[in-house]
């Protein structure tokens, strides 16, 4: 959210739209787990994109009203498009900035941030200023992959190689992809409390019926997004990059499987005020 | 199991067995779950090692008369005294070679194997002489780890280079050390039917108890056992490898978290007899 709408990893075509909607859906379960909120509460969704997520916040928590905002005025139309022909009102889209939020002290009851902070050059900073718009003793949801996390036969370097690729330009445009294994971190530094981190697992293999397609349409197909920019970049010849995305195709094969963790994590704002950055 | 003593890549010292009976009280409830065996029938534990299993195994299906084999005669007397001295007496103790098994065909109902194809060089021998001692029906549980999936905040390059340690001179020893991923293959492989693999992730950081005090005693300990088998074969200077235990005791400490991944596999001998090796 901090970086411009142009340094988005993933691009914002139709493709990845599509993309994201398949991953939240195959992956809804898993990560909305034990995400429900109160009847009549606020809560901040900061950094909706495409409402992937945002349809699954609305449609578990019916009786709540949310707040998605995110920086991408596109993203935004197409999200308030989605949650329309869903049928659901009680969503408000504002375009608004994770970085340099208007809204006054205090107002949500809760945040929820899913595949946000992983694109963002401070996420000290977003979340401080999610944390200053929550009122005392809400609390704060965060999702996030870790591509490190990825765990898969067949193993082969050129499978890592192009996974890399697109870790490292993800660094290159101001984010981490590597960051579920920081959320503990980043939460106890924002001064958060109560903080408890979910990791999910994922396995997919051919004996799970829909696991490998939902790996080739979520994982690989954001790896596959990055073609481009990675040979452009010098990160990898097309040789080597076809091989690599073979290689990860053929961990959706006979015999093959592939792991990946998000991770989870919660914490509160406590009653107390706490001084940012602690 | 097929190795020699020897080239046990842990080693046999008294800390060791410390370390493995650590390893597995700590984690019994994780990867013991689901595994109980029915009151009468009959199970070999291949490659029992000093007993860490063993003693769950016993007590958790108390009505089970265990067979669990090891061959070191060293380690097999201390699981012996071990499981004497805490009252069971539904295990019996024999030396035996997985790799070259001396039971009748179809002598067992089920088959439990922990920790111990990571260190044979060829696992599908060993999978397909418990095929054969397994009755058509029965069923194989396979636990190991892969250390690959090792992932841990904060991350530094030292720390992974000493796990890369242990993995490299695992491999000399003939093991893998990164064989969890490759369980489904495996047993499939070997001809097993019904194969199901649940991964049991851990996550450690000092907001859940006695979490980190288990990867100090469980994995960290591991790691420093193989400091001067990693030293001498020139895969580590002293100073970097001591700076990479120290980052990892670092991920056990304020903030930090550590995450690992055991794959737990089930398979089933299917009744129609099948040829090994498909």
């Amino acid at each position: 959210m901090s970086e411009s709408p142009q340094s988005y990893v993933h691009g914002r075509s139709d493709r990845e739209s599509i993309r994201l909607h398949d991953q939240a859906s195959g992956l809804g379960l898993l990560l909305h787990e034990g995400t429900r909120y109160p009847p009549g509460s606020t809560v901040l969704e900061a950094g909706c994109g495409v409402g992937a997520q945002t349809i699954l916040l609305a449609g578990n928590s019916p009786q709540t009203q949310f707040v998605s905002i995110d920086n991408s005025p596109e993203s935004l139309a197409k999200a308030k498009e989605r949650i329309s022909e869903a049928g659901y009102t009680n969503v408000t889209f504002l375009p608004s900035d994770i970085c340099s939020l208007q809204f006054p002290a205090e107002t949500f009851d809760h945040v929820f941030v899913c595949f946000t902070l992983e694109h963002i050059t401070d996420p000290l900073v977003a979340l401080d200023n999610l944390r200053k718009v929550l009122r005392p003793g809400g609390t704060i949801t965060v999702i996030e992959g870790d591509h490190g996390s990825a765990i898969f036969y067949p193993d082969t370097q050129e499978a890592h190689l192009v996974i890399d690729c697109l870790v490292i330009l993800q660094r290159q445009a101001g984010g981490n992809a590597l960051i579920g294994r920081e959320l503990e971190h980043l939460l106890a530094k924002s001064g958060f409390v109560d903080i408890y981190i979910s990791p999910r697992q994922t396995y997919a293999s051919q004996n799970i019926p829909h696991s490998s397609e939902a790996v080739k349409k979520i994982f690989i197909a954001m790896i596959e997004g990055v073609r481009e920019q990675a040979i452009a970049g010098g990160l990898a010849d097309p040789d080597a990059w076809d091989r690599g995305i073979r290689d990860l195709y053929r961990t959706t094969e006979e015999n093959g499987m592939f792991c990946y963790t998000f991770f989870k994590a919660a914490g509160r704002k406590g009653l107390q005020v706490r001084r940012s950055g602690r």
